[in-house]
Parts: C-alpha cells; structure tokens; sequence
C-alpha cells in the first residue's frame, strides 16, 4: 500500500519544536524529509548538548545531512537539493532566511514547484514581526497566560508549549493544501503561519465570555467551570495526587452522593439542580473534597466509573509516559537509537486507514545522511563529499565523533 | 484566483470546537462546507440558547442546514447528499454514528470516494475510548494539567480548550492529506484523531525532563524555566497587570540593569552569567519584581523594546480582542450577522499565497440553508420541502422564530 505522500521530498530546515513537528506529521504520512542542519547541529542540539530527548521525539523517519548554509557552496548544495524537493519548512526568526539568500523569492526561480513553508511566532508582517517568538513571551502576548491560573494566583503559562505545537500542526495542513492546490495549478507557492494566530481561535470560551460580560468577566477560574454555572466541576485533591470531578446532570450528583455516603444530602434544595449547586459551589465543592482527599486516586477511580460519573485522575508525567490508552493505540512507540538505546516516541496523532504509520525509524545523528542524500540526489563523488567536508562545508558522522 | 479547495464539499456534523475547527478551515481554504446540524441546533447552540460568540467564531463561511438524522427520511436526505461529498466531519461521542447508521462502513457503500473524518476525545479504540471527552477530564488525563501551575498551589488547566483545538487542527491535516491521495487511489478513506493522543507531543519539554532526570522533576514550574537554568524568565507584577521577562544573553542582562538603575550590581558575580543568575533565581526575580511593580505595562514595554530585552506584556482579553498585531493581519475580522450586527471573529492561521482569504460571512443562522442545499443538490421541490418540515424531519429559518 502506498503511503499518503510518498513521492514528496521535502528539506526540514525546522529547529526546535514547530518546524520539526510539521515536518514529522509529513514524514509520518510517507514524505521522504530530510533534516537540514547547520555544521553544529540545530538549534535543539546545540542547546542541550547532544540528542536530547525532545529531540529524539520529533525527528524520527527522518534523514540527517548537516550543510553549512552560511558558505557558498553550501548554499549551491542546497540549491540544488530544491531543484528535486517539493517542500521547504523553516522556522528561523524573521529574516534569516532572507540574509541567507534562500528566502521564497529565490527559491521560487530555481524551482516553481516548490512550496516554502515558513513557520514563525508573529508571521512574516505586522507591528510584532520582529519579536522574538519564545514561549514564555507567545504565551504572555497570546492571553494563554492571562486565562490560565486561579483567580488569586499570578497568571501563569501552560506547562506544555501549545503555541509551538499549534503553529506547527497549522503549519502541515497548510503544507498538504498546497500540495493539493499544486495538482490543479503546477505551481508551488508560499505557506505562512503565525505561532500567534494560531492561538487566537483556541481562545473562544474567553473571547465569549468576553463579549457577553464585557470587563466583568473574572479572567481566570482555575478549575472551575468559566461561567461558574455547573458544579460539582472542579479538581479535587486524593491521598496521593489528584482527580477532576463533573456531573452533567442531575442523577450523576445524586449517584456520587451515594456513592460519598451523603444520601442525607439526596433532598437537599441547595443540591437539587445544577443550577442551585452552582449557587452553593464552594459548598458542593467541600463535600466532594472531604471524601476524595481521604483516598487513593486508583481506588476513586473505580468508584466513579461503577457510578458512570465524569472523571479523571490527573496524571503526572510519569503516568502519562506509561499510559495504557497511549501505548494501546502505539502512540507511544519504542525505537532503537544508537546512542540511547530504546527510546519512547510518539506516533502520529494522524491516522489515515490507507496511509498507516507502520515503521518508525530513530530520529538520524547529525549528519548521519548527508554523503547518502548528495550522492544520491545530487550525483556527488567521493572526492566531491571529501572536497566539501574538508572546506567545513558538509559535515558528516562519519569525520568525527559529533555528540 | 481558484482557491485551493474549490470544487470540496464538505458534510460538517461537528459540534463545539472540534469538528467545527476543522471544517472552518477546510471552508477558509475555499470548500464548500455545510453545517448540518439537527433540528434544535447542534450542542453549542442548545448549551448556550442561541448563536453564542464561540459559534460565531468558529462556523464563518459554512452553509447552515437542520436534518433530524434520527428520522428515516432525514437519514435518507444524508446519504443522498454524502453520494455528492468530499468529505464528512464528525465530532459526536463514540458510537453515536453508528447508532444513527451513518458510520464510515455504511458511507462509504453510498460514496467510496468519501473521506471520513472522525474527531474523538480518545480515539475510536482503546480503554478510555468510551469515556466522555470534556476540557477538564481532558486535561488531567493528558498531563497538560499536572505540568501548568506553580509547585505550591494545585494542578490547574490551561485557559483556553487546547485540546479541542489540537484535535480539530490534526483532523483538519489529515482530511487534506486523504484528498490528497485520493488523486493517486481515487478513493476515500478513514480519518481518524484522537484529542488525547494530539496532545501527547506537545509535552515535549516535561517528557524531556522526565527521561533525563527521572523521578525528581518537579512537575510544575510556574513562569519559570523548567530546567530552572535561566534567569531572569518569569513573569513579573507592574503597576496594572504583569509583564514576562526574560534574558538569553548576559548582555542583555547588562542592560537591563542599567535600565533599572541597578549598575551597582553590574560586578556582582552572582550574575555575572547565566550560570550564576539561575543559582540566584529568587534573587535576581526580586531586584527585576522591584523595578517593574512600580511602573505601567506600556511604560516597561517602551523601556525594555528601547533596551532589546525580550519581554511581553501579560495581554487580558481584552487587550488581545483589540490586538494591534491581530488586527493589521485581518486575524481578527469584522463580519455583519443578521442577528448580532457587526462580530468580530477569526481569518485563517493558514496563509497560502495562491489562496488568499478574502470574504468572510457570518455563521449561519440554524437552517438558514436549508432549502438552497436541499433544492440545488438534491433537486428536491417546494412540495418535498414542505412535507420534510411538516414531518420535522427539517428545518428552515423561514418556518419559525428559531433563537
């Protein structure tokens, strides 16, 4: 069975976490990618000197060449890699590309076909273009921050950097329409998104209660339900961690009064509706919490499923990275890497029924293909390679211990 | 100008967030999306008793159709339209379409060149798949909630629905790339995301810290690095809200103590580099607290872009819903709503050059289209139409007041 793209080469000039992802999500449905990387590696690499685990997460099923861009006959190599490419993700900061001389504009007259996906924090225009796009700041800009927190508490950021992740997912959908486009048209064009664009829609409950409320709206609810209309909704703390707890409807509260050993409570006005426990929130809220903080969270966890009440423990990393959900779906994969040894990667979160992820391979060494990509793509001889490793140009794992 | 996805038709069953964002990006990049919806609106209209911001965010450009798909004849009216569709998106909980016998394997018997995009909390297999997929049991489930928050306060979910929009977003990519390959196979396929496993990626930085440093990783780091391996980076109190800063290189360090009036601390070896700063973490966050809590966010904003310190104010709602930058990229747009008057909702995170965004329309009123796409596609009559809304097994907007 073919794969999705298979035929599709694309050169992944992505670092970090939002270029590499777009690319990842290409290779996973048959793209042949290659990783372009600097003489040092990227940035990644660089910054936690060696292959760290977010590396490794990223980067499988993809080849590695290692090209110094900045020279002259780096830039060549990599000219000549477009001719035959059909994709080209980046994500450097704004402008780099372009002192680079490898900006759209060119790239278009070496090949027309090509489609250059550029992936930065704020876009290629516009008064923030040239901020830096960290996480830390996208998210205090975005109103990530501003929303996320108790109400008595600081703003703080969300542990994951979603800003990255969203910039990178809208960044291969965008790749994929042009592909298709391009099967009507035969041209390649230019794919941009905004790390902080991406963002703006994922706002909706916010921006609604917004514009409804006007500045009365609290800004951050913790836990709680954003309009404060339901409850119990809320997390609650265990003997060892926490659970989140939410009835939808009437007979799911009363199934956890019974359960709480609270039948007294059964024809309590305060409690009957949700619309009279969201009146008594803290009060709701401290009867759950008396019975969940006395138990494990396993042991509560087979409780409310019995009961068909809403729930969740909160897993920690740890659980997160032994999940029986994720392992059962091989979203969680295991792979051998030379260095690491087996290593746990993720699958794709993309399935197509007629491009299925069957094999995944260790994300490359740096440099682990370069001689492999240019003599094969490119026709270079042995004297060729040898030539370019010696001016620095090309850097290959073979010259020298790189980690 | 052709858009990209000319010539599409898309079946959106979505409801909420998910599905809807994924059909809103399959209308922005130019298919012709129809809203089905069942004859009391889809969920988000009967939550919020009526046309809700976060609907109107999110169902711009689409056309508005109410069926009763759980009546014969409203199944009838699907298939019929499925036998002239590209594409169908579905976001309802697990079993719900192959209860209404309206699953990929009945679809596809009517139409093989269908794809059909399935969008669920958990996948459609697995040992959470049947549980109820909502933001908060989502979040705790899928580690997001035990990595946001500070390490002395409890696990707290992100603001906004992330992983809604993960969702939507992955199954967006996915519907692109089956019509993609459809041009080779010339057929459909099964498309399938798992909110759970999309967010699974995402977590790179705390997966990363988990599988180098083990079991002592402390989950939650507030504002500040991680690693705890940088500072200043935290987020800081001013005079009206809160700023995040942050320094990647001693220079700008230097600076901004000069800015803050601080060259006394100019030799101090304790900050000397970063090394020596992140050991003095709390430290140096008083000296950058006692700087910035006297001032207003837009007189630190001035100072810190005069002196090149990466920073960002700590934007409320409000402050991104007037968003300059949103703005001048046509990310936030004014549309006219018959009901609401003039809305502001998204453009497209996606930019293609060859398929620009131009007009944006208002989300459909609930069956606002009803008779258009049942008259044009299927070539019913007025007789057919007026013995469909007699039996309510449709809608139209001309029949009753519907909000």
């Amino acid at each position: 069975m073919h794969k999705a793209l298979e035929g599709i080469t694309v050169l992944d000039l992505g670092q970090i976490y939002n270029g590499p992802y777009c690319s990842l999500m290409l290779a996973y449905q048959g793209a042949k990618v290659i990783k372009i990387e600097p003489i040092q590696g990227e940035n990644l690499r660089v910054r936690r000197k060696g292959d760290s685990h977010e590396l490794l997460m990223l980067n499988s099923n993809k080849l590695g060449a290692s090209i110094d861009l900045k020279s002259n006959e780096g830039k060549q190599v990599f000219l000549d890699l477009v001719k035959q490419a059909d994709v080209v993700v980046e994500n450097f900061s704004l402008g780099a590309m372009e002192r680079l001389g490898l900006d759209y504009e060119k790239l278009k007259q070496i090949n027309p076909r090509i489609i250059y996906a550029s992936g930065k924090g704020y876009g290629l225009e516009g008064p923030y273009a040239h901020r830096p796009a960290m996480d830390l700041t996208m998210q205090a800009m975005s109103g990530i921050m501003s929303t996320t927190g108790f109400p008595d508490t600081p703003p703080v950021k969300a542990g994951p950097a979603v800003s990255d992740f969203l910039g990178g997912i809208h960044l291969f959908g965008g790749v994929v329409t042009a592909l298709y486009q391009r099967q009507q048209t035969g041209k390649g064009q230019l794919v941009e998104v905004s790390m902080h664009d991406a963002v703006y829609p994922t706002l909706a409950s916010a921006l609604g209660a917004y514009y409804s409320q006007g500045g009365d709206t609290p800004e951050r609810t913790g836990n709680q339900h954003s309009g404060k209309a339901s409850a119990p909704f809320n997390v609650y703390p265990t003997a060892d961690g926490y659970v989140a707890i939410t009835c939808v409807t009437d007979k799911q509260w009363k199934n956890l009064l019974i359960l709480m050993n609270r039948e007294d409570l059964l024809e309590d006005d305060r409690f009957r509706m949700n619309v009279n426990r969201a009146a008594h929130t803290d009060i709701v809220d401290n009867i759950v919490e008396n019975w969940t903080s006395k138990q494990y969270k396993s042991e509560i966890e087979q409780r409310l499923v019995d009961y068909k009440i809403p729930h969740a423990p909160v897993q920690t990393i740890a659980e997160v990275a032994d999940d029986p959900h994720l392992k059962y779906r091989n979203m969680i994969r295991e792979v051998y890497h030379p260095k690491e040894g087996q290593i746990k990667i993720p699958g794709s979160p993309i399935r197509l029924s007629d491009s299925p992820l069957e094999d995944i391979s260790a994300a490359p060494i740096m440099g682990e293909h370069t001689e492999e990509v240019l003599e094969n793509m490119l026709g270079l001889s042995k004297d060729d390679l040898s030539q370019l490793i010696d001016k620095n140009v090309i850097h290959t794992n073979k010259t020298k211990s790189n980690i």
